[in-house]
């Protein structure tokens, strides 16, 4: 987001430090200065103060997710649930690897250490989760997969990839989403008719 | 632990914590608190501080985790992969149930704060998964799950309920659970011979 004025700078930095270390250890200077914006727009972008901008962070962060899965829909000739599956845990490949295993989902980070004990935030991580998930079931319904389905293996791949990265990261190895992705990859292309 | 001497009962205190609020959040001040522990006993269990609590804690909830997977192994007739992974699944759906859906995997929470910027921790945390995925290894190998698939599929049943649990307290609600019980049981009874 380099060319992105000092508002979403923010809110995308925010985003990539609740990455590495959770709500709680994300703290309004380094947000700043890794948005490389001036202290005092914060005040005046987000009169609602942390919060604000970690609830901003997560529903830009679900949104960026969602719109991966409608570039594999919209990009890929013959797309399959094992195929975007495998498009899911490639990016995350690619992400951990580049990143030398320091970010995980933030979503998952929130919800760690804050879901129990701010309402507000509980609300934002579960639409980020609703807007992700969401957009893996409307992708199966697409390729053919029953409606009865749908909706549980959406919940399935997102609860394996997020495992997964979470294994990945407590090792520095990209052992746990090649698991998921050989195991899971069968299953979800037979559930398309 | 209520029969525990006040050293288990820190240990069991700060690994509660740590599931509600990760690692930064947890306080020492909370975690005697809730340990109903004399504050002057820290600094004689816990020379190393609060990184030798939380170690300890990790490494107490893996042997938990992995006790608990031989349990249904010695205490079921007829085990199998599928029946595994429904007890694995069952037992978080108690305790997310009773405690109102507050508290996750401590393993999960620590990774999603501290991994990144703590090596001993993320070591102690790679630990603890590996008890606990190789607790579920052995049980697959066991009921006779071919060498070739029992290391991915273990990281899978742990990937999927750990992604699963993250999304149920984000939701308040067991369908995520249930979701990777109802796609996963088919596919692990298959896998064993």
């Amino acid at each position: 987001m380099g060319g992105h004025g000092p508002r979403e700078r923010v809110v995308y930095g925010c985003a990539q430090l609740v990455r590495e270390r959770g709500v709680t250890g994300t703290g309004l200077r380094e947000v700043v200065a890794r948005a490389g914006a001036p202290r005092g727009s914060l005040q005046h972008y987000f009169p609602g103060g942390k919060d604000q901008i970690v609830r901003e962070a997560l529903g830009w962060s679900a949104e960026f997710a969602a719109a991966r899965v409608r570039d594999y829909m919209d990009g890929t000739a013959g797309p399959t649930p094992g195929g975007l599956f495998g498009a899911m845990v490639e990016q995350w490949r690619v992400d951990l690897r580049r990143r030398g295993f320091v970010a995980g989902c933030p979503l998952v980070a929130a919800t760690a250490d804050v879901a129990a004990s701010n309402e507000a935030l509980r609300a934002a991580i579960r639409a980020g989760f609703e807007t992700w998930v969401g957009s893996v079931r409307a992708a199966l319904d697409r390729m053919g997969v029953p409606a009865g389905r749908a909706a549980g293996l959406a919940l399935l791949m997102i609860s394996a990839l997020e495992g997964a990265i979470v294994l990945a990261r407590s090792r520095h190895e990209l052992a746990p989403l090649d698991a998921v992705e050989a195991e899971l990859r069968p299953l979800l292309d037979g559930a398309a008719r």
